[in-house]
């Protein structure tokens, strides 16, 4: 490392990066490689610059230089100096790009009304309670929530979820069986995608899923190479009753307390089908609790976990309830799975963020989160009664499916002769959903590849995002796209 | 969905999940159902238990009913009235663990002192600051914020960190060309480990690494089926000269502005060579950045990037300078490879949390993090600095390797005659180090298992955690694990 160095390499002042090489004096080094930056737009119009007392002795140069450099640059018109405001970047016309960068890209060209499902309202985040238990929880925190952190999840979430999830859940489980993760999609990595470090995965496939779901789920158990069995669904909810016909099904994943998207929820039969079918080939059920808070015609139906915890893994998170963008969710686990989980995990697996941790905690434990959840059931239930009451008055030959639940419904189409005719229905009605400026999605892209059941044809209907002042108005643009009835 | 379901199922009332089956009348019932919640710790101690109003309509009984309910089990003991604080359950010792809960276990047995590397101290996490940011950034934010969100991650943060990069680390990029993720191990997955819906990997491996390194990361590449080639590191960092010679490398990870862990900065020529290689060849050159910021006895060396954007990707995050609970990090892409990335990031993968992006933007923007950065490094400096001074007074023959930076420093054991007795050397100073009570490792780990360069052994020491009136102790202790002058 010798001196040879000084000269070539970057010399970083404060915080400011330049090189001071060439030839002339250090001002005039100074001077260039100032004016550089600000040309190129490294350094920001409106950048606050160093005092020259700190440039200069962290450059090892005199702190009148640093002060004739930038007098020089105020001169040239690169920086601006004002009485008690230190030396800035003068603002000016946008910097010249560097050269590597390209022009921004326009914003892609979007719907009018985003009815698609599965997101709830952004603009009823609660920001300000937020803030309140994130400074309440961060305030009190012990110093190891900012260490490296347990891969089960801060304690204080643990406990939080253990007495939520009893209350609003029927879900039977303590601190230690809860691993908190980012989302829903995490948790099935963690289950089935193998572990951080090598080793054998927690849950093998091949793994029955309801023939009607998530596309994404599906495609993300097929790229962790577990093969996904499709599950009839009827309006009891997926016919569990005929697991023990699926060959070789190691596990099964259901949405019990809303079949989603068709809509039904899981019939106490199928629920005890599901249950004994777990007992007898001690394959896990997975509950995906995706939206059990919100229900409308009656008192949810408590979770299927509640009826075996040893059989049965509990996957809920806030995606729905609070926001997608937090990446929060959780796994209950039967005891024998925990530390299988824990160790596909990794001590330095992506968990969640400690701080929304943290403050998710104390939202929960002091009753904000209940306020919450009830105001959204209260909004997301006059969304869905507006919908079903708009399709009964414009178009009562269609069907909503499914119970009053969730932030979303189907929309079913009228069976037509033959099914080439229902995938045409469909398709024809949402393009006349795009034409008119909506953007959701059709039944069909939900179904398994390999379903054998009835293929069902309808609109998939989110209702929670449009703002207030525009539902009406999507919900009009919608009637116009359905069908009419046919003579 | 017929009424033989109202009896059996079960029926939530407000947020409280109850079963009102079984013989007499609905209060009996009703007051079966509240014990047997509080005897089971399903409503812990403290819980308020709703109004009577709201539990009645919820249930369709009687307000009396449950008024009648509730004063007979405050009678009994399980619950407890309080004029204005409404009923909770009462206080009492600790309920009847549920029958499948196991015993907590113990904490795991701790050393005295940590001096494991790589954790930065999270006593001096900047909580208030952070509110402050968190405050004004989520109060500013638009809605959208809490949507479904970028994979590119919020705009607000890749602005401040494109700002802030080119400042701190003479990085080259644009907002467009930063992607947020969750920290290095992800982006590690991202780059390699194929997209979360099926379809080719960003990029391929053989990957060169640095002989000596981080085990979590190759274990994490050898899980995606990515072979590591390793490079051999010297006095002037990795020997990114001989890069030409590693068969069918497609792609080099290195640590230049410190190698990790040995300690050297990447010499100009190594530079260089390196980014020759990467143009001749087409192969990106990987910069890990992981403590760029903390350099002690001269300002940090500019990025490798900042050489040539178009064939370097730099990883940085927040989980030395801030705090790894966090899981906050970015990657600086070439212009070509950043629609890869996010084809592999998917809609849905885990990108990190929004609100901690938010906030980091602002707390970036406001200048906070250069002040905590700047406070840290000083905080550091002195912790290496009193280190060098412990093991200059008490083994003088033990090196310090590496430049004055980061958060660890590696105390190189003496040559010993033949391999095994370096190995034994190093082994034997664990021991010691161990029976002191601390927490460290090892070189050897370090070590590719196909290196080929002289075996080095020594202690990897990180001084940043351990609390300030503990320190001085922990130097004691460290230096009586070392080994003895040989004779």
């Amino acid at each position: 490392m010798g001196e040879s160095w000084v000269n070539s390499a970057a010399v970083l002042g404060s915080d400011l990066h330049l090189e001071l090489g060439g030839p002339g004096s250090r001002r005039a080094a100074l001077i260039r490689a100032l004016r550089e930056a600000v040309r190129t737009g490294r350094l920001a119009p409106g950048t606050k610059l160093p005092p020259y007392r700190s440039l200069a002795a962290d450059l090892g140069i005199a702190r009148n230089t640093v002060a004739d450099a930038y007098a020089e640059l105020v001169a040239e018109g690169w920086l601006s100096a004002r009485q008690g405001s230190g030396t800035r970047v003068a603002q000016r016309a946008e910097p010249l790009r560097p050269a590597h960068s390209p022009a921004p890209r326009p914003p892609a060209a979007r719907p009018v009304h985003n009815l698609l499902q599965g997101q709830p309202d952004a603009a009823s985040f609660p920001r300000t309670a937020w803030l309140t238990s994130a400074r309440r929880a961060l305030t009190a925190a012990p110093n190891d929530a900012f260490g490296p952190g347990d891969p089960r999840g801060r304690p204080e979430l643990r406990r939080a979820l253990t007495d939520y999830l009893a209350r609003a859940r029927g879900v039977r489980t303590d601190p230690e069986r809860i691993v908190i993760c980012s989302g829903f999609a995490h948790a099935l990595r963690l289950l089935f995608g193998g572990p951080a470090s090598g080793g054998h995965p927690v849950l093998g496939g091949p793994l029955a899923v309801e023939e009607y779901g998530l596309e994404f789920h599906r495609s993300l158990l097929e790229a962790a190479a577990v093969r996904t069995v499709p599950l009839p669904v009827d309006e009891r909810g997926a016919c569990t009753d005929q697991l023990s016909a699926l060959p070789n099904v190691r596990a099964a994943l259901l949405t019990p307390a809303h079949q989603f998207p068709l809509g039904a929820p899981l019939h106490p039969d199928r629920r005890a089908a599901a249950i004994n079918w777990a007992r007898s080939t001690g394959s896990p059920v997975l509950e995906d609790d995706y939206d059990g808070e919100f229900r409308y015609d009656r008192q949810p139906v408590g979770s299927l976990q509640g009826l075996d915890p040893d059989h049965v893994v509990h996957l809920g998170s806030v995606s729905k309830s609070l926001s997608p963008a937090l990446r929060l969710g959780w796994m209950v686990l039967p005891e024998h799975l925990v530390e299988p989980v824990l160790a596909a995990k990794g001590e330095r697996e992506a968990w969640a963020s400690a701080t929304d941790q943290l403050t998710l905690a104390d939202f929960i434990e002091c009753g904000a989160y209940d306020r919450h959840v009830r105001s959204m059931r209260l909004r997301y239930r006059r969304r869905r009664d507006r919908l079903v009451d708009a399709v009964a008055a414009s178009a009562p030959h269609i069907a909503v499916s499914g119970i009053a639940a969730g932030l979303h419904a189907v929309l079913e189409l009228p069976a037509q002769d033959g099914e080439q005719d229902g995938e045409r229905g469909e398709e024809a009605a949402l393009r006349a959903a795009r034409w008119q400026g909506l953007a959701l999605d059709g039944l069909t892209a939900y179904r398994h590849p390999e379903a054998t059941g009835p293929a069902r044809h309808g609109l998939v209907v989110g209702y929670a995002t449009p703002p207030e002042h525009a539902f009406g108005t999507a919900l009009e643009a919608l009637c116009r796209a359905l069908p009419g009835r046919r003579g």
